[in-house]
């Protein structure tokens, strides 16, 4: 049903990009999978697979024992199931289409668009030297780009629901989290909820949830440790769930109160203060047609000129299938990052919103949202911590 | 611990083939995942990431919040922590190591050596361009192959737990089989006794178990259905689990008595006797330094000879972290399997031996054992299915 929603969708993108053919060319997916295959396929391919879309219509060539899962996505006009080698079922669907390009999965910028190995890369194109197409080849970045960030009602609905559990666990760890407890016993106590809740993690288990309490945290990326809960410490965790196959990617930050203490102390309010201003500023200035990159200097130079130093990395990135997906990002113009910060924003693409900056003594303060960019602005689909999360 | 195990056997594979560098260069691991990370990292890495072997060091350039993970494995004598690229710390390596080689994950011929993207393949030129070392590159893919198929002890240890949790729930499922069943009540049975045993599916969960009755099958790969399971039809399963990452992959046929019957009738009986048979064949006549290509033969021509039409795959694949791993096969020379049944054997390699044939009006026979080869020949991983498995 996605599938066919999906592969519909790249039809239509190959009209409005003028491109006649895109291809996506893969083998044993179960070791090398390219991260576009999921909307073309329900499942894994094991042999050499060509799944060929046109402006009009959709093939897939795949090893013989592959064809019937296939076929019942209802997706394809035409599925060629062989035993020996994909290449002459290949040269003949390329010479009946004899497309002037030949869209193909690699890029140099956006990760989730490379999925084509080298080796691949390779193959096809000696395929292709045999009936002298091979100069027909194109980056498939900006097709892929397309199909990702446009979210479809589904993929959006299955977002929300991610992030309606992700909540839930928040608010019951809320309760649980204790000065003397460990970042490790707070994590099982994660854990066991999305055993219960029966969904998946977002990211590696690893670091998902991953919980850094006071001022001597590993970075961020890092599991959780056997360092202890303290009083007059920050603590935070970064924790995203999957349903559906679809991502959420949420941050929160809890304060540890001193013995007498009701509220937050000033350095510590401020620095929280600080980051949720930044992420309602960043917000409200996220439309199709801006650049991401204008996103991140907004709440950048907010955080800088507070006083604090700049956060290492992008202000938020895309999220769906992968918890950091599609290519547009908000991010400065880092090498790392490519032409990303420079696409624009387009409706239907999600992202997280996400600074931080330290707060000397007490731990760090960064709070991540998620939002979906609409005709007129960006809406939170995340119900945004506005409040320090005070622990007694 | 296996990390450091793996990372000092490539240290001494590169010296064996005289290769001063082998480079593993990713980004984003959980979209695009190198098949040969987990041998370098435990976990996965976010930016640009180079894993730089010499004969005698290993390095590591990754992203600012990759860094702990990476030392944590005690593998690597240097890591370095970006921000912003990794370009400038990169070239800073290797002009410091100036390889005459610089081995790189791509390979047309093996898919488990192809884990660099064409993408991540033009950015290492365009980098090694400014020092003019771009035509030092080389394919890793005799590297990548030679680790993964000379299995460690600890290798092994681990392969041999998934199959005996398989085996045990192999016998658990016989007691399960009853005509009237469906394929789909078999799998769910199974699947009950992986979440008990704790442990994970070897492939796609989709068709793992694959369980196909009679002689209306699905091909191979293809998930549980909900037809019957009837008295007089063969009953077959394919079936593997990860234990510590380490996979099994067995297959098992049954023979559904009809009423009366004390034994399957004479062609099921024969049908099963020439697998075991041609199974036995192969084993006997595998050992290092002959190609996969010859064991296929005996296999394939003994079951031709006895009448039965060939299988439409090769005879056995490797296993490892994958159910189909590595490189050498036990293969015909069709075009999909490229060089691979022309590599030669050698101790510490895993394979299957899962030849299959249909006995018309009943279903298909087909067995799948495990083995090892060793200096004097190859040993059986798995108890071999000697009998039928008969369902009352």
């Amino acid at each position: 049903m996605l599938i066919q929603e999906k592969v519909n969708q790249a039809k239509a993108i190959l009209t409005e990009f003028d491109v006649d053919c895109w291809i996506t060319f893969v083998r044993e997916s179960s070791l090398n999978g390219d991260p576009t295959l999921p909307f073309l396929i329900d499942g894994v391919v094991t042999w050499h697979s060509a799944f060929i879309l046109t402006q009009s219509n959709a093939y897939a060539i795949v090893g013989q024992y592959d064809k019937q899962g296939v076929e019942d996505t209802n997706a394809y006009d035409e599925v060629v199931g062989y035993v020996q080698g994909i290449k002459e079922h290949f040269l003949g669907f390329m010479k009946r289409i004899n497309p002037k390009k030949i869209a193909v999965n690699y890029s140099t910028g956006s990760e989730i668009c490379d999925g084509l190995t080298h080796g691949m890369y390779l193959t096809l194109r000696d395929f292709l030297y045999e009936i002298d197409f091979q100069d027909r080849l194109i980056s498939a970045e900006k097709i892929i780009s397309a199909l990702r960030q446009r979210k479809t009602k589904a993929e959006i609905e299955n977002i929300k629901e991610a992030i309606r559990i992700t909540e839930r666990i928040y608010s019951e760890v809320t309760q649980f989290v204790k000065p003397g407890k460990t970042e490790k016993e707070v994590a099982e106590f994660m854990r066991q909820k999305v055993k219960e809740a029966g969904v998946t993690y977002a990211w590696d288990p690893k670091s998902c949830p991953a919980v850094f309490t006071g001022p001597d945290t590993a970075e961020a990326h890092y599991g959780p440790t056997d360092r202890v809960i303290e009083r007059g410490h920050i603590l935070n965790m970064d924790f995203g769930l999957k349903y559906n196959e679809y991502c959420s990617d949420l941050q929160r930050t809890f304060y540890v109160l001193k013995e007498g203490e009701d509220k937050a102390p000033p350095e510590v309010q401020r620095g929280f203060d600080t980051i949720v201003t930044s992420i309602e500023l960043a917000r409200k200035q996220m439309r199709p047609g801006i650049e991401g990159i204008e996103i991140d200097k907004t709440a950048r130079g907010y955080i800088t000129q507070s006083g604090y130093p700049e956060y290492p990395h992008g202000l938020g990135h895309q999220v769906g299938r992968f918890a950091h997906d599609g290519t547009a990002l908000l991010g400065p113009a880092w090498e790392k990052y490519a032409q990303k910060p420079f696409q624009k924003l387009e409706a239907g693409m999600v992202f997280t919103i996400e600074p931080r900056l330290p707060v000397p003594g007490r731990g760090i303060a960064t709070v991540e949202e998620m939002v979906v960019v609409k005709e007129n602005g960006a809406e939170f689909l995340s119900t945004p911590q506005r409040e320090l999360l005070l622990v007694k």
